[in-house]
């Protein structure tokens, strides 16, 4: 009960969301092929990277022609099992899960809240698109729904014993949202998003940046840079 | 304004917060001291990993006696300027913004928003303890309070052009959550947080350990998990 990070997110799996962001970006701007040192150049990574990256995906390009921008984002699709219906739930509607079980982009991307759960009976009474059910339902519906994937919105205080819940009804895959390291048997791959710790890295790069600058005052900053 | 990444959050700074949250797990459970390699241990990271990291941020500590983790905190805390106020405007208040808006661990680690943003002249209106104002007021409002931060939040299509007038307002670093990679100036901290890579990411994995274990039905698997 002990390896947090066994299962924990790769870097190489969040940098072909990167390319994939950035070739999304570039197809929209018209541009059918692409090098990978160009996406290397995009995206700030080395051109080695990037076709590390993709041998380690199983994407295959010609290094001379470059890469079919089209044919690119058709073999992410489907690594990333985008053909098949992906049915998640949802535990904890208070502000941060109320949103995310109305994100419309989780749809678009055919994963799809079938459920959510909170123990506040007030909350289970709203009509709203995705049902509210009690925490009681939780197994039952995630065996009905063959969910294998949760989000964990819930206070920090149940969260390790809402993910015990889960895991004991056949859920494997939780991206975390409280402000906890989670225990989890092997097997089951938790992703953790803390929302401080991305505010405060970038108040930290902030600052960090005006020192190196020797900068004190943020307009004073402004003069240097180029636009 | 081509470098998307020269300034994003490096790896180490996000290994840092994760030995934070570990520290203050185990500072909850009683523990007074840590070796690195208990740290490195509960994190999945290896020993020599933990002490770089430490030395980067220039945190020191007693190979052989360990490190108290009262003390290893309150250095993060210095480091992440905890003690000092960090004003920070929020941009787009959809579902998202507004349970951002309402998030109260920011306010709990010293981050305050302190103001909001739309377009939609009836949530200018809404009664919040945050005030929402029109786009208009948005550099006279950043320059009143010094902000150098600022979390994004407008629907994609948006979201480069508020990240110029953020930038021509006086922001330097920038969260955003609109699925788009943003083009800025040197200088700029932007810190992607796409919600539906973070959620794919977790699909991906769990399936790719189904495939791995050679098992089609997420039942068997929990037959072979020792808990």
């Amino acid at each position: 009960m002990k390896q947090f990070t066994k299962y924990a997110i790769k870097n190489s799996l969040k940098r072909i969301f990167l390319y994939r962001s950035c070739l999304i970006r570039l197809k929209l701007m018209g541009v059918e092929k692409i090098f990978s040192y160009t996406l290397a150049n995009e995206t700030g990574v080395t051109p080695d990277q990037v076709r590390k990256d993709f041998s380690e995906f199983g994407i295959k390009g010609n290094k001379r022609g470059g890469y079919e921008i089209d044919d690119l984002l058709n073999k992410m699709e489907t690594i990333f099992h985008r053909n098949k219906d992906n049915n998640i739930v949802l535990v904890g509607m208070g502000n941060l899960g109320t949103a995310l079980s109305r994100y419309s982009r989780f749809v678009q991307r055919n994963m799809n809240i079938v459920a959510t759960f909170d123990i506040d009976p007030f909350k289970q009474k709203i009509r709203s698109e995705i049902p509210v059910y009690s925490m009681a339902r939780l197994k039952e519906i995630i065996e009905r729904f063959r969910v294998k994937v949760a989000i964990l919105a819930v206070p920090e205080i149940s969260a390790q014993e809402v993910t015990d819940e889960l895991i004991q009804s056949g859920v494997t895959g939780i991206v975390n949202f409280a402000p906890v390291l989670l225990k989890v048997p092997a097997g089951v791959v938790i992703n953790n998003v803390n929302l401080c710790d991305e505010l405060e890295s970038v108040i930290y790069c902030v600052h960090k940046l005006m020192k190196a600058n020797g900068i004190k005052n943020i307009e004073l900053l402004y003069r240097d840079m180029k636009y």
